[in-house]
């Protein structure tokens, strides 16, 4: 069965989405750390990042880049903290998460945010974004 | 100041070290979510992941997949998670955890480890790095 991410890429189900290029796809978390919370995913559904193939492991690393200096340049954080676990959803994704404090990168706190608010949020990291992506 | 992890680069403090090339060094975190938890850190030292030059913060996300998937060879763990925060140490590093619950990618829980365990931790997955490190 198709992973609610491969779902997501697909439009099936609806998404705040930050950027997207052949191989890769980044969207706000709706259940975010902090404010600007994304996850970049790649198409290709694999479940752990180390069984990525070398090559598209490493475009993910590349995407996740460009993305989190938008975020840093968007979003008032003192920096953009990574972060790959992926026991929940079984397909590969980088949390690129807005730091003010160790509490935004332990993932016991939740922020809740209006669908206005995760508009607003998303138009603004796409705004920095560079015309690359 | 050179910081805490130049001078455990330098030979100044003492580490588990796991690896080692031109620009990057890996060694055990000795405060570790799970056994085998291993931070990946420039040589040049720069606070934030994101203010890293394109290639040096590539080459250490390769070096941290080789280092990674030793580790996932070496530790008994579903996954080995990847973490960049730095609140804590003002030098990028690349937090390897090998995760079996998400209670190992939350920084809440820790792990006690003797000197014994933690040599014994290291040559394990020193044993299963491939030799291109």
């Amino acid at each position: 069965m198709a992973s609610i991410f491969t779902k997501i890429i697909n439009g099936e189900i609806p998404c705040y989405k930050i950027a997207e290029d052949d191989q890769f796809f980044a969207f706000l978390d709706i259940n975010p750390n902090a404010k600007g919370h994304t996850l970049c995913v790649p198409k290709k559904e694999v479940d752990r990042i180390l069984d990525l193939d070398e090559e598209t492991y490493m475009g993910l690393m590349a995407f996740s880049r460009k993305v989190g200096l938008a975020i840093e340049s968007a979003i008032d954080c003192k920096r953009v903290g990574m972060s790959v676990i992926g026991i929940e959803v079984p397909h590969v994704h980088v949390h690129l998460i807005p730091l003010n404090g160790m509490e935004d990168a332990t993932f016991q706190k939740k922020e809740t945010l209006s669908n206005e608010a995760f508009e607003a949020t998303a138009a603004a990291i796409k705004a920095k974004l560079q015309s690359s992506i």
